[in-house]
This record gives C-alpha cells, sequence and structure tokens, in this order.
C-alpha cells in the first residue's frame, strides 16, 4: 500500500504563491517550489501535474484572495466611499513598505504574449474587476455621489488601469499619496 | 591570426531588445539569443560577457530610444499640448493594436524584487521621466494651461504612474481611448 500524503492545501498553495509572485512565473524552478512547499517531487507531480498547472491553480488561488479586497454595493452605506477606500488602503500599505506588486499584474507582463490560456484568465479577471466598479459607479451616481453625466464603463476601466499603474509604480516609489488623491479625482 | 568578426551592434541591440520585450529576462534562453541574433556562442560571450550584462545593455538601449518619446519643453509651442500628444499617441497606437506593452515596466514586474542594479536603473528612469513632466508641467503652469494651484511633482508621478497602467492595460485591452481622455482631465 502506498504511503499516504497528507498535506494542508490551501496552505500549500499560500507557499506557492508567494514564490510565484516574489520570482515570477519563469524565475521560479521546480526546485524552488519542491524547496518552499516541503513537498517531494513525486507527490509534487501527483498533485500538481506540472509547473504550468500549478501556476494556473496558483493565479485562482491568488484571485480569490485578492477579489475579496474589492468592495461590494452592499459593503459600504456609501459606494463612492467603497471605492476610495480601497485606494487609500493600497496606498498606505504602500507607504507601509508593501512593494511586491500584484500577482496577476506581474503575470500580465510576462506571459500574456506567450500563453493564451493566461491571457484570457486576466481579461476575464479585468472585466470581474471592472464590473464591480461599475456597479459602485452607478450605485454612486443614483444617489447624487458621482456626476451622473460621467461614463461608468470608461471610469470603471480608468481605475483599474490605475490601479495597475499604482501596483507598478509602487515597486520602485512607495511615495503614492498624493497620486492616489488625483486618481481618486476622477469619481 | 583569430577570424575577425564584424556586426552591427546597433541591429543586434534591436533583436535583442525585441526577444527580451516579447518573452522577459528569465523566459529568454541564451539559445533563443544566439538563434535570434545569428552570431555564434563565442563570439556573443565575448562582445556582450553574459545574459544579465546583455540585458542591461538592452535596457539602456530601449531607454535611449523611448526617451526620445518624451517631449520636451522645447518641442511644442504648448506643453499641455505636448503631454497629450504623448498620451494620445500611445492611445492610438494601443487601439492599432500595439499591445507589447513597455519593457521597463516588464522589466519592473519581473525583476525589481530579485535585482537591486535593474531596481536603481529603473528608478532612475522614473525620476528622468517624472523630471521631464514636472519641466511641461511647470511650462504649462507658466502660460496658464495649467491651475498654477496644482503641484507639478505630484501631477508628474501620477502621469508617470497613469502610463504604466496604460501599458499593462494595453496587453489584456485595446479600447482605452475613454481611459486616456480621463488621465488627461487631471491637467
Amino acid at each position: 500500500m502506498p504511503k499516504s500524503i497528507t498535506f494542508d492545501r490551501d496552505k500549500i498553495m499560500d507557499v506557492v504563491v508567494e514564490l510565484f509572485w516574489k520570482k515570477g512565473y519563469n524565475g521560479t524552478s521546480m526546485q524552488d517550489l519542491v524547496d518552499a512547499t516541503g513537498l517531494n517531487r513525486s507527490s509534487f507531480y501527483n498533485t500538481f501535474v506540472d509547473k504550468f498547472t500549478l501556476f494556473e491553480a496558483s493565479l485562482t488561488h491568488y484571485q480569490q484572495k485578492q477579489n475579496q479586497l474589492i468592495p461590494t454595493v452592499n459593503t459600504f452605506k456609501s459606494p463612492k466611499q467603497a471605492i476610495t477606500s480601497l485606494f487609500k488602503g493600497i496606498s498606505k500599505d504602500i507607504m507601509n513598505g508593501d512593494q511586491k506588486g500584484c500577482l496577476l499584474t506581474n503575470c500580465t507582463t510576462e506571459l500574456v504574449k506567450q500563453e493564451p490560456r493566461i491571457k484570457s484568465f486576466l481579461q476575464d479577471n479585468k472585466n470581474k474587476i471592472v464590473n464591480s466598479f461599475i456597479s459602485l459607479i452607478q450605485a454612486a451616481q443614483e444617489n447624487g455621489e458621482i456626476d451622473p453625466e460621467k461614463d461608468s464603463q470608461t471610469l470603471a476601466l480608468y481605475l483599474f488601469s490605475s490601479l495597475q499603474g499604482l501596483r507598478v509604480t509602487s515597486m520602485i516609489d512607495t511615495q503614492l499619496e498624493g497620486v492616489t488623491e488625483e486618481i481618486l479625482r476622477s469619481i
């Protein structure tokens, strides 16, 4: 009877996400993954198939945790405040030394041109975030917090793009409170 | 007498830049570089030392060409128009299918956490671009095109961050004219 292998998949995925986030997909070797997780290669391949499959699983794992941070219309009394809090929270984290950027932003620049499946995942992720912003903006327009003449789709995509910009810039500059204020002037 | 090797360094660097831009630093193998440039390994190492040294040279080569696109105060009669033209040109290129992003943006997300020399290069590059924007904004404030109450340093860093955002988002969405208009509303 083969030796049974038990491990906490969620914890292993946290470790894997950290590694890909830090070193990128191509910069992470199988040995790095084996060393960081403590799994041997055999358990590794049995469970996660190969590095690419594991990477895709780690993107989903990360996305699930990250998207919990995107507020929904019901999270805050004020939908405009919900957007403001999200951006100010990120800016504060950056000021406090969070220079890791975003795994999905890093993944976009590293792999989109090479991997159609990753591109499709990232486009789907972008659409989800943009749709969350659209709901918040429209709710804020209905209650008079945001100018109803503004196009919610454009504004939502602008917020998404601004978030990417903040994430990249944070890796080389931590003083982005003024930039965040400027982004928020649009809403 | 050793066989003399002649090649056009500038053309070789163009090829190398394209390769690193498409595949990233870690995703580009020495074999990819040898295949793309037509140089043999021996000439390669004699000329470019190693992959990392070549990568650093390719960043400088790319930077020199890219920074020619950043307008100076004297390029346009209107400094505000100079900024507007830069952003609208990028947005138009994206709409026409330019989804390559920016080599320096890609490099930021891939290598900043691993390579202090690359981080330093990218911080220096950011400062150069931000300083160019500051000069343009201040000139536009002096001639009444931009509100003189606005902080030119903050606005310049905002434009830099917005440019990063546009470059990343363009890799998964080509309809960014509205986003560009929104960015330009800040000036």
